[in-house]
């Protein structure tokens, strides 16, 4: 998985813009979806584990797919209390079938619609866990190399050294690495992930966007210049200003030349 | 949905046997599902919400599997704490919701083993209010129909006058009415429903079956005989002797000449 | 239970305002807590079946405890998914117990911090069903009156020929009625439940209470004078506009020479 | 907490036998609490967060005053489908809350029948996690303190070194230790727990009783003896002959010339 010059944004013709959705739970409201879905082009929606339900799903489905937005299941764990941020001691076989059961569950509503599904993306915890613990990783990537149908995974760059990436590539499942243009980065590329409530700085999201598409890297936070073999953007939908960031991003990829597009499954 | 000689009884080369399976949760068994699947040829596997979970959906799949036992799915109330037996007042889109994620979640298991889905079969009170509420049995109704593949719908005989049903066949969705041999009938054919902690009655229970394949009928509390155009029997797999029932019943239907097999999907 | 004098809005020396609290669950926000809790003078706080969470639980207790604000308990149905506004046919041991579990619970916070439990006030569903089942209402004013303190109950006026406050009268537990004065009333006092997203209407709802404060009524939809025997307001802290109509009803108690103050525990 | 000789069990007059019971889940059974309860002297509640609920625990605790059981709390993880046995990474208030939570739903089934809270154990993960780190101990301790009333906790011996006993010793709450008679020892004093489905040893479990009310040690697998400032023992419910080990107990209590009794409050 190196950061061939094929996969680095500079090579880019399209970009993908990819962003949380239906993390709604009943009547609580999370994120906003009905504003951002015209701004992205892959949406990973919630499985019912750690936020969304089969009414928000069915809608958020329908919602993506009058924006002709890619739809991808965003399994995590079962935990709605702590928002599936919270690290549960799964065994292999309880990882394994709870992402088997989600993304069966979101492709009940997807089957009813038609439509594909195009990526994995875990959420929270799942995804930590995933990053760091090689046996769990493997019962994961199995359970998601038995999807077939050409199913993506949507990581965050870069991909190298991680046991749930390794077994996906082992299983010939394709990796899609995404960089974040409204978090920062260590100058070793580690996300800085850090939940606050302040609006994020859109100036920063659309400069870190135009930097990966035309010399292919991302500032870390002293300046040290990431080149990543990414092809999506994440953005975040539940921040104060999170429409304001996906637009400027949006008009960020314009400026460079580019068009916004879903990755295309294999 | 007339009980043409084609599908009484008599004139049947094969008989179903289904049974509710799978609706263990995490520590808490229920049903002598090992003992059980050698003996049915159809399984309804609970989906998460009232029973089951993802770790006994797979484990429950696999061994239908090992024993050729064709898997349905038994979604039911999203409730827990009363098994899916309590009546939730739900709108139609959650009841249609409900059933495709459910589904769905089965079909995650059953993908992943390459197995098709055979049948769904409603749980508790999520059967009880699609026999009695019409707007939620059409939005349910169109939920079955969206899955496609001739995916059938088990529900007990008879299935007359049954908003769900009627609202299914209208849709193209073929029923699977069956005998509860071991339960009894109201002599208008309504079946009783008594949960006891009693063992059923075993030669009771092949008694019925061995009527119904002979002469089309089952016998109502009063003797009265009961004519129904069922094609499956079910039967319990939380009795005390559940495991003797199911083997007293498969004797019957060699006795009367014929075989045990699932109900073809259309 | 008549309206007598002594309790009429007009004889009232203080009036209660009261608001639902504490309906977050985990990282989803509900209602504008913080705003709303130095405009109110009793809080009915959710207990983790309907919303609610133990950390919120404790926030919420300490929140009111800083502003004076007593509490209540406002037990729910278990249904997150639905915010306990479905009704769950429920036996009249689980309708119980689940009183007395939720209230249990929230005494646990309230101990800990050295504050009394004020009142209980039945949420959503719960409330509905204990408005119109005996068998149900009989079993939890049992519940509520066990408690004993001299809890109060929170009802909406008129109380009159309902099941649960009979229930209650007979146990000798006080119930405190409410005007709702952000709702429609029809001209035989029934409160219009009509949840929207629309602002509430301000001058409308600070009129109701200087109304009610002046000779002792509200007005129905038509303007029919409608008498209550209340001592509380119940106001909505999730609307768009809640703290401004909580602080409009404020200055419409000051106008009518009145203070804002708890009702006293029997 | 030196195993002085005041608490070992050579000294005691009376040994008390303490069980896990109401881990029961709607229509899921776990253990045999009917046949348990008349053999021990001390009952360990669930709370409804890995087991339980409202309906079982005023069940359970009818059932523990009807054999003059007295009834502490067993707060757990809120993890249904792990049983509460799989470590969640909390936060200190989460952690504190969960146990105010758990702690005062129970009591609220005890205030209705005027009986007192006995104790508090920690179950599965949440006993883990209390006995290795430090600022969850910390938090968990604060919320067992201000329960107040001398509320005791219970926790297997050794309680030496153990984070969630220094910080309930500082805090001045009194801490009973406790045998395990029917699992093993290490060598250094460690408790074995595996969980297995073969039926428990009585004669072992016997033996280790009347071993430590004789000469106040039990052995470990090697044969070590240990000496444990214990005053209660502990036998599972849940165990193919788990009320055969408690009666075994029971004799060997007997036989040593002591009575079975609850450790009194503080």
């Amino acid at each position: 998985m190196s950061a061939s010059a094929a996969t680095t944004g500079a090579a880019l013709a399209t970009l993908d813009v990819n962003c949380d959705m239906g993390e709604s739970f009943g009547k609580w409201v999370m994120g906003a979806d009905e504003a951002m879905m015209p701004l992205i082009t892959t949406a990973n929606l919630a499985c019912g584990f750690h936020g969304g339900d089969p009414v928000t799903m069915r809608r958020t489905v329908r919602l993506a797919a009058e924006h002709g937005v890619a739809i991808g299941a965003h399994p995590g764990y079962p935990d709605l209390l702590g928002f599936g941020r919270r690290v549960i001691k799964l065994t292999p076989d309880e990882a394994a079938t709870y992402i088997t059961y989600q993304v069966g569950a979101l492709k009940g509503f997807l089957d009813a619609e038609g439509l594909p599904l195009h990526h994995v993306k875990p959420h929270g915890a799942f995804f930590a866990t995933l990053r760091d613990d090689h046996s769990l990783a493997d019962a994961a990537a199995e359970a998601v190399a038995a999807i077939g149908d050409g199913v993506l995974v949507y990581w965050p760059a870069p991909a190298e050294d991680v046991p749930f990436c390794d077994a996906l590539a082992a299983r010939g499942v394709t990796i899609v690495q995404e960089i974040y243009p409204d978090l920062g980065y260590d100058p070793d590329g580690r996300l800085k992930i850090e939940l606050t409530a302040e609006p994020t700085d859109v100036d920063f999201a659309a400069q870190q966007v135009t930097s990966f598409l035309t010399d292919g890297t991302v500032a870390a936070t002293d300046g040290t210049p990431l080149t990543f073999a990414a092809r999506s953007a994440c953005v975040h939908g539940d921040g104060a200003n999170a429409p304001e960031v996906a637009q400027a991003i949006g008009s960020a990829v314009e400026r460079a030349g580019r068009a916004l597009a879903p990755v295309e499954r294999g």
